[in-house]
């Protein structure tokens, strides 16, 4: 099946929001064997509207429409399918007594201006919005599909996750996309990509490998007639490599090296605390982005000048000694924050944000030290990218780093 | 002017990356006095490179294409655009010279496929890049212009603003819009209605107000024949917001709060420190992301805990009767803080991130706290949103009464 998505808005085209409700979408079309081959973004101007409609129908069998569904002037979706298609609008009471009801629990009248939201064509149903005033549209005609969604993205992910998603699985005859991400750190692209050799050969599924921020990503994607089919095919060569990377792999798909990390702490009950230099607070920020990271993450310090440092336990001498930016400050202050915070695991960083060079070291330039009461050790690096990409990619390698630590440990 | 935007490449197709080059070529628009009303995305596939391109040329003036510049067989653009207006590409010499000597600084030699990135039509001219190895192009005839540029962002974005822009100033023969937002914070969105109310009327600029995570925004758009013209319509509408606002203006167009106050206390010679608990040291993270902060922050605590709050300083009495989301604690941390740094002085947040309550409170309670020696004030908030979102919201809060705090002190 041909699909195209339709996203309409003029704040699209003044550029006053990025079009994330497109990607979201495509995104998802791939494992439901739907082929997208068209994206196109019209502002809220009926005729170009209408243009754009008829353009897909004409080349597409699924078109998808993101926006224009509010109960303003400026709201025309609606208007543009039903012009296109020649059918009429009429009230759908069932959706009247929804809009009226979602009122009547936020105490307000309904404005009259809301009914039309309840409008629909002959060939077309409702979608509820459990978020929002404005039900999208399903409409089939002619062998083709329109599904019509709300703009705000909390709005309509949930509506295409759990409505539009089961009606559309199974029907496109297509041939089903699935993928699957294993991410591994610890070893740099070259060698990966020699230890999983042998699985390059693989037409289906295919194997990609990317290097990221986060370490070197393997991408296996499968095609078959179903979702199921296509993971039978994944399972066994995710086994293989899983075998061949074995603890080189730290998550999949989605997941964040903050909240993998965050497991294993828990699982083992261990406690971290971290003291930053030029990091400036944003690895504790990260930890405590997961949920329930107050029962493994003690606390931080963020020492951004020599002195705070100093008054913090690290020996002057040593820092006159190596400067800030050194593998001996940075194993200092990983064990003086584990120990002055009572913690199992302590962790630091020191380095040059940039843009300026800092004791003779480019901007980049970072140490990040790990130290558990039995051993310290420590990492130099020296990321690209600018002052807040290089505080970032710092922050993932002392996660990951970590990681390892704690898979050492076993 | 009208311009129609072209996005090409698969991986937004596959929404494997967000088309952020669409909304930022499209936010520059206006202000050239350039229409845009339709951005299409299409894969690396000639035909439909070529449907698009022809479409365009038969509606628009100006056709802006992003991406497949580059040396590999995927990419098109310049086999598209050529195939669609009949003219022969051919190797400009001075484009291989400036090919070659970017490979002789990297020491490597150039492989043979870069060559195709110095082709150009007849009606066409390179249009350098600093950042890569794909120049664009610059295409004119019948009266209209195509300007194709590569995809990255870091790449797209400079040769736009330095190269394309200039010669496209000044030509486009529409009104240009020009717009000015001006950032308050320390009223609500009601109470600035009211203030400005007066401005309302004004139909050149027109003035638009939004409630906004870091305050209240009031943007001014004007039209006119030349941005100059556009700017003289607003300075006097701005410098009527600004004698009505007064303090409560705290910024402009890209300020942000910690670029702000890291100006403020720089200019003033003072030092602040930070302790937080619920924001987990996003607050120090975001006082660091500007450049030159190590000037102004003596640094911080991330004190996750009540235990950990103890050790540093928190008398465990006041946690007991108050409870750590308290503005107690919540001053008790910014005075101990501000003391044991050794700053001027100290901001302290706690809180509840959620998703779970904490003491009774919801989910995006929060405390924050201000102290610089001669007095204490703090803030209760509750916050909508996310955990991540309620993180950041208040670290704007406490930065921008963090500023209300310095302009008081004058």
């Amino acid at each position: 099946m041909k699909a195209e998505i339709i996203s309409i808005g003029t704040e699209l085209l003044l550029g006053e929001i990025v079009n994330t409700n497109a990607s979201y979408l495509a995104a998802s079309l791939p494992a439901l064997g739907i082929d997208l081959y068209w994206i196109t973004v019209v502002g809220d101007n009926l005729p170009r509207m209408k243009e754009a409609i008829e353009r897909a129908w004409g080349r597409s069998e699924m078109i998808i429409t993101s926006g224009g569904l509010g109960p303003t002037e400026d709201d025309l979706t609606r208007e543009a399918i039903a012009g296109f298609l020649g059918e009429e609008m009429a009230v759908d009471e069932a959706q009247v007594k929804v809009l009226e009801e979602r009122f009547r629990k936020r105490q307000m009248p309904m404005p009259a201006r809301n009914l039309k939201q309840a409008m629909v064509i002959p060939s077309g149903c409702a979608i509820p919005n459990p978020r929002g005033t404005a039900p999208g549209w399903w409409v089939e005609r002619d062998g083709r599909i329109i599904v019509a969604l709300p703009g705000p993205p909390g709005e309509l992910r949930p509506m295409w996750e759990r409505q539009i998603v089961p009606r559309v699985e199974g029907r496109s005859g297509g041939m089903v996309l699935v993928t699957r991400t294993l991410k591994t750190f610890g070893a740099g692209e070259a060698l990966v990509d020699e230890m999983v050799s042998p699985l390059f050969a693989s037409a289906n599924p295919t194997l990609g490998i990317y290097a990221k921020p986060d370490g070197v990503h393997l991408r296996l994607a499968a095609k078959a007639r179903s979702r199921l089919q296509a993971e039978t095919l994944i399972a066994p060569a995710e086994a293989r490599l899983r075998s061949i990377l074995g603890d080189l792999v730290w998550g999949v798909d989605d997941d964040t090296p903050e909240a993998m990390v965050g497991k294993m702490l828990k699982e083992r009950g261990l406690w971290v605390a971290v003291m930053e230099s030029f990091t400036g607070g944003l690895l504790a920020s990260a930890i405590t982005d997961v949920p329930g990271s107050s029962d493994y993450f003690r606390g931080g310090w963020v020492s951004y000048t020599a002195e705070t440092k100093i008054e913090a336990g690290i020996d002057p001498q040593l820092i006159a000694r190596h400067g800030v930016v050194s593998a001996e400050v940075a194993e200092a202050m990983a064990s003086t924050v584990r120990t002055r915070l009572k913690a199992h695991i302590g962790i630091s960083t020191t380095g040059v944000a940039g843009p300026s060079e800092l004791e003779g070291h480019p901007p980049g330039s970072a140490f990040v030290a790990l130290d558990d009461g039995q051993q310290t050790r420590s990492f130099k690096v020296i990321f690209p990218g600018d002052r807040l990409m290089v505080k970032r990619r710092a922050v993932v390698k002392a996660l990951l780093e970590l990681r390892s630590m704690l898979v050492e440990k076993g």
